[in-house]
């Protein structure tokens, strides 16, 4: 059977009669079908098109776009596959509630009705949680130091992710988030910067900030700000993971909290894995890393650590490795009856497969302990709860949530799943209002 | 007849079955009529309803309330009328542009599709242009020190009158438009922080910052930005200021270029109005103000300074005041046949009846003069054209195609007509795309 390729070609021609004519000529010369054709934008001087089509090989797309390049006058921008395809134009865009259609609507939302609007909060600034959108907006905020596991590769090129959140945080929690791309690296720049765009915001999701400075960053933020912040890859991934162990836990009769926990990797996820199972209840967390930096955090943080990777292994009855090492741990480490969670994307420290034949009772990857389970949720509630922190009880109500959310044998309930992002919700708020005066969360 | 009047009420109750009764009850008994009831949100502890009541005067709404507030356990929020209804919630959202339906739509707009993405844009930064909303988002700056005639209350204060101009930004021009408000107001600090989240935006456009620091902060932007900057205050209004006056002048048959013009107040907007019309071709334009700084700012520009008010109405056929100051012409001074454009609001210099009494041939306030009518059209242009700033060409170009979208004796035309703001639009793309090389305007 014949893979045919499909490709969307992004067109800009000069914005006179015949020039589609020429790209669809070209284009056909070479045996290239075409497909759906979109006018993204017509301006004065040139209108830029999206044209899908469709060829046999590699070779005839090569072709094909040698032919669209060799047009004059016409600039050929972007080849997409259908991943890039749907990021066209960006994935978020900021709406209007309401349709202004009227002179008295825009009098009464514009100027000169707004000005009541502005007085009302001048005189109570708690109302500016009833009368705009601050206390429903979220700041995504990153320096592009660690895009996924890309690196560094500065926040422009991370802005896909933070779009992508974005839209989850739409569609999941029905909360407004705005991607906030920094041009500094500095824990004090970015700490200040944020600081100061703070007063639009009822929170800030810290993300894609590389270690060590993204503790720093967090720990002053939390301090300083008076509304919720979080870094997602640290405390997000953790409570997605004490989910996922939780669940492990369940299909294999372990009692999670009696049981010695071992985390391979004491990156922002590892550290933030530790101290949410230590806060679950969990009496024995020994780490191991192989950078002494880490571990002294973790010890800072009131974790233990292993001497080596070799004795964590025949210590724990649960393993976590995040390591971002493929292959890292050996199958004759494995001791019989252990969980093993080996969660680095894409390959794992070891296949499920080799751990379970090594002696393991439950051995899963990475693939399905995916953040989007935790964030949406987590600032839905605290939000809702109207709370200035996010705290170690109400993250490891998210991570309750999220196992109780989740079907007997399963490691995660489904990531789209909405009940599921309702009730961690619900369990954030609750757990924020029972807690909130004793942590003195409230503002 | 009778008035009755019509409050929107947003009452917080336990979230146990019967707190409504006793709400309902309560309005019920001082004889107040329930109009819509809705459930704005049903958190853990508690639910927010907003609950519309109409009652026969105010006092008999001072009763109906005081019996909401004494009721145990509930909390009356807010009373809003129907300006301030209008507002509750916030005006903006952000949205996802598509519907992520399985776990194939997840993979492809998230984790793990979105890494090809980034790396597509770390590669070819350009790409972003393509593959993110960056290219089509606004941020909308204020320090709330100068929120519309109210002064400085702060940018929380002025976040209605922000989320009223991206919710225009939308709807008229299909621009994203994030509000930013700052809470720090030292010139440096400002331009440090519109810097460090520059990324994230395809232009900048600054709002109800207070005057002197506007000038430093605007001009510092533009020439450390690589996009777009606009002080809307500023530009914004000069450019529908001009607009205005072209069209006085058709109707008049007065020619504008050639006519001397004085302007009455050098604040943001008055300075900009003095730039604006010399950028068109005024020959001679004066300008008047009390404040010395102001005078040598707008000699600075190239303008010239009138000796006195007096001296200034008596040499200008046409005379714009924008001082805030209502009353300050006197109809003796007035010439016969001047063109006045009182515009401060809510009151004028003087009324235009008086003015024309006293012999202008033509005069008018400034309820229409909305700005309105060019930051939308303004910013689509110079996005559509990729130009890395605003010049002057651009701007007498967008007051140009507003004076020739209005009807014939009309001042300006009507704000919400999409055409106006499309031939905006182009009319600024095509100035950039004729004139932006020569200026070095492009990136």
């Amino acid at each position: 059977m014949m893979n045919n390729l499909i490709r969307t070609l992004m067109v800009q021609t000069p914005t006179v009669p015949g020039n589609l004519g020429r790209v669809a000529t070209a284009i056909g010369n070479v045996g290239g079908d075409i497909g759906e054709v979109e006018t993204v934008k017509v301006g004065h001087n040139y209108t830029m098109r999206s044209i899908t089509v469709q060829v046999e090989s590699e070779d005839q797309l090569e072709e094909l776009l040698e032919a669209v390049r060799s047009l004059e006058g016409i600039i050929l921008h972007t080849v997409s596959d259908e991943v890039l395809h749907a990021h066209e134009g960006g994935k978020i865009q900021m709406k209007s509630k309401m349709k202004i259609e009227s002179i008295a609507d825009l009098r009464r939302v514009y100027t000169p009705g707004v000005a009541n609007v502005c007085r009302a909060i001048q005189e109570q600034p708690d109302k500016a949680k009833i009368y705009t959108s601050i206390g429903n907006t979220v700041a995504i905020v990153t320096d592009g130091t660690a895009i996924l596991g890309l690196g560094n590769i500065g926040p422009v090129a991370g802005m896909p992710v933070m779009e992508g959140k974005a839209a989850l945080f739409d569609q999941l929690a029905n909360v407004n988030a705005i991607p906030i791309l920094l041009n500094v690296n500095e824990p004090e720049e970015i700490i200040q910067t944020v600081k100061n765009i703070s007063p639009g915001f009822g929170g800030i999701l810290l993300e894609d900030i590389g270690s060590p400075h993204c503790f720093e960053i967090e720990e002053r933020l939390k301090e300083e700000l008076d509304i919720p912040v979080m870094h997602d890859d640290q405390h997000g991934t953790a409570v997605v993971t004490l989910a996922a162990a939780i669940s492990a836990c369940r299909s294999t009769g372990v009692n999670l909290k009696e049981a010695k926990v071992g985390q391979i990797g004491l990156g922002a996820a590892g550290i933030a894995t530790c101290r949410m199972f230590m806060a679950y209840g969990v009496k024995q967390v020994i780490g191991a890393d192989k950078s002494p930096e880490a571990n002294e955090r973790l010890v800072s943080y009131g974790g233990k650590v292993a001497d080596s990777l070799e004795e964590l292994m025949e210590n724990c009855d649960i393993v976590i490795a995040t390591t971002g090492v493929p292959g890292l741990i050996q199958k004759e480490w494995i001791r019989k009856g252990q969980i093993i969670l080996a969660l680095s994307n894409p390959k794992p420290e070891i296949e499920p497969e080799d751990a379970l034949e090594a002696g393991a009772i439950y051995a899963t990857d990475g693939r399905s302990v995916n953040n989007v389970l935790g964030f949406p949720g987590i600032f839905r509630g605290v939000l809702n709860a109207g709370v200035r922190d996010i705290t170690h009880t109400m993250l490891v109500a998210a991570a309750e949530a999220i196992a109780n959310s989740t079907r007997p044998g399963d490691l995660v309930p489904h990531p789209l799943n909405l009940a599921v992002h309702e009730a961690v919700s619900e369990a954030v708020e609750r757990a924020a209002v029972v807690h909130g005066e004793k942590d003195g969360v409230y503002r």
